[in-house]
């Protein structure tokens, strides 16, 4: 009898099912596709053994059984969910290891539920090599199903000093709401690191070597973290000709929607994420080919050259505001999300699960973590982070700069304003807000006074 | 029997309902709220009847029937339609007046051609005074529809120069659609328009009276537009102490959910619009009372005292450039959203609906219908404006020392990083994209070679 049944083995399935196998469990292997089907021996085994049919799957399994989706998002988990359920038993559990829609995933559970189905959706991070090594687990939905799974799934999971980067954030989809935003920072950082990039190639006009240097330098420093780590990677990659790969690539970025997502959960739940917004705009446009290339031959700008007179420490600490103003963003959203759906997600340990294992792995994590227990609105209010205003000064300082050379660097900017508008106080939307009364009688509040009141703009004086 | 039904007699609906009647048409009425029925006679009289029932409002009219619902968008326009169906026959037509999102108007439109009633999403803008004096309306959906119920309509709609501002953009939801982008596009004005307000009260401490006069100077130059008027009135408007009343009006904008919308379309369809988003942003913070109180006592910043030689014609050039960007993100989504769905909207006509009656209403307009004629991939890129680039200056500084001074106005930062990023040309999404091969082996294409490739990027030196 097998443990576990991995079923979908694409380059996540196979590399999630090595991983159980070296654990020391029996895992049950099953995929539609041959190909797939072909990255294990099909002889009978020990430790692993690929089945053809569901059915064949399901009996091969010790009960409770445990049965991990690794397939693609979408419609696909519905109808292979159907195809399993003639097979299932009370108590048994499904796992979805895709980037499924927390609320198709919030469906899901529910649907299970009702016949006794454990279903959890479990967000997976840290690519290929984290399937295969221990990736960062987040797991939601059924408690009892997590229960039923934890001890195998925390043990292939990703560990920080013993702990295992895998745990249950909360019910219906908070674990595959919990890993969307998890890659909506993703998509803040991996922007904020290319802006800076583009800094130092285009506004500074520094050479290959420099920025590579430089970015180097910063990983062991106080940006220390996956993405600057393979940052270094690719800019220390050169082609066959000896010239770094990198500037023969197309300044083109895709996307696979999760960005997309927490972007407009962003803007549904009415949370201020400028930093993930503008990421995924970025990327968006960049496919705009017609706009850049038109625009591009019409626009004219009046920039100046750039100067930073320490660009490293500058840039260093731009870079640095920025990324903690992505975490804020993205945490912010969750808790919104946790508590208007009242999953009780524990930011903090949330947090925690980052640590190893994922994309945004950081050191930075173990500061987030404290900074979280202080229950404050937003991170950057926590006195974990006060250092950000001493770092302050220099953003500004980079992107006024940047802004003067007429540098596109709009994810950047918009952190800065981020940074702006929760220190600001005061906003303008007094004047919004008499603006709709006057077009639309859509009433205001006063200071003075409880209301709401309604004003007859168009006449003059005192009289209302 | 009656030319037309008018169902809902709230703000909108009876204003409307006084709009028809005034142009000569006789309107049987209709409201499941007393109240509201009660502000129209309840007496037999030649032009206008309350009805009571659905039953006999429909036997009342001409066929085929017009039935004109302004009622609360969502859930109530479906039992509606319900409660109207058993009393109508084919060839009738119901038209949704209401902010409905067009996707519940697209599917009502077919849902009720299987029954061969034709459906109209309209969009109706101009608020109160509009619906009574002369909306500007966009209508989708039914062309059989619109074809019957045309005469009435542009009868009632606004007019610019004798002609009506009021035609079929398309069909299924593609009037609601360009109603929802209308008040994105509003959205982004209103808030640019608070920025440049916030510009002159905290950064240039401007007096009250001094911003009152240079808002007014505006409406008479390149400026001109309904909301720059109505900024005029509002700010001219005192309080009973003859204080200005704006001053003691919340810091607080609400709003209905059309902004959000657009925002989600934006990002769902890859448009870059930094403005719309973060006007929208900017409404959701405000309400933010814990964070911004707590940001505030938290955070420092290193701005400086704010400088601007000529501020009226800087701040005048960089509210031009930014509402000319707002237009420009509205029109590029409607054009996709058109594109995708195959709805065929001509763009220059849609410019045209919204000379008079509406919100967004400007000479600015005649312009844009001109620039559209060009086909060009963005507003930007047009001759029409390519004095645009006369403006870029003036706005850069503006921006520049707003953000030297630390002034929370990211709507107007973001437009010109907008613009930016229109002309810049290359973008740093090379490194995105490599840095995505590197953890998630997502490929990437190259400039001088067709692709895709994948690279082991922890492999140092030439090989691959």
């Amino acid at each position: 009898m097998f443990d576990i049944a991995m079923y979908g083995l694409g380059v996540m399935g196979s590399s999630l099912a090595k991983n159980l196998i070296d654990k020391g469990f029996r895992a049950a292997l099953f995929s539609k596709d041959p190909k797939e089907s072909m990255r294990f021996s099909h002889n009978a085994h020990e430790s692993w053994r690929v089945f053809s049919t569901e059915k064949t799957l399901a009996a091969s399994l010790v009960r409770p059984r445990v049965i991990f989706l690794m397939i693609t998002a979408g419609e696909p988990v519905d109808r292979v969910i159907d195809s399993l359920l003639p097979y299932l038993e009370s108590g048994d559990m499904i796992l979805d290891g895709g980037n499924s829609h927390y609320k198709d995933t919030t469906r899901r559970v529910h649907q299970l539920k009702e016949r006794n189905i454990g279903y959890l959706g479990i967000g997976v991070s840290g690519g290929e090599k984290g399937a295969l090594m221990g990736p960062s687990m987040m797991a939601g939905g059924s408690l009892e199903g997590w229960e039923a799974s934890r001890s195998i799934l925390q043990k292939i999971a990703a560990h920080h000093k013993n702990q295992p980067c895998c745990s249950f954030v909360g019910p219906e989809g908070a674990g595959h709401y919990v890993k969307m935003v998890h890659n909506g920072i993703e998509y803040g950082i991996l922007q904020l690191i290319a802006d800076i990039y583009f800094i130092m190639k285009r506004g500074l006009a520094l050479d290959h070597d420099e920025i590579e240097t430089t970015f180097s330098e910063w990983q062991s420093g106080r940006l220390n973290s996956y993405l600057i780590e393979i940052t270094v990677l690719v800019l220390r990659k050169r082609d066959e000709d000896g010239t770094p790969l990198v500037d023969k690539i197309l300044d083109v970025a895709k996307q696979k929607g999760t960005g997309n997502w927490t972007a407009i959960e962003a803007i549904e739940r009415g949370v201020y994420a400028p930093t993930l917004c503008e990421a995924v705009f970025s990327r968006h446009f960049s496919a705009n080919q017609r706009i850049r290339t038109e625009g591009n031959q019409k626009l004219t700008d009046s920039g100046m050259p750039m100067k930073l007179k320490q660009y490293k420490t500058q840039l260093e600490g731009a870079l640095l505001a920025g990324i903690i103003c992505s975490y804020a963003q993205g945490l912010e959203l969750i808790q919104k999300a946790s508590d208007e759906n009242h999953w009780r997600i524990d930011l903090s340990e949330t947090a925690a699960l980052w640590r190893e294992g994922c994309i945004i792995r950081s050191p930075l994590l173990e500061t987030i973590m404290e900074a979280l227990q202080e229950e404050v609105s937003n991170l950057l209010i926590s006195e974990k982070f006060s250092f950000i205003t001493s770092l302050e000064p220099t953003w500004r300082e980079v992107v006024i700069q940047a802004q003067r050379a007429a540098l596109s660097v709009p994810t950047l900017v918009s952190t800065l304003c981020y940074y702006d508008r929760i220190r600001g106080g005061k906003m303008p939307a007094n004047l919004v807000q008499a603006l709709r009364d006057c077009f639309g009688a859509h009433t205001y509040e006063r200071t003075d006074r409880e209301g709401p009141f309604h004003t007859n703009w168009e006449q003059n004086g005192n009289r209302e």
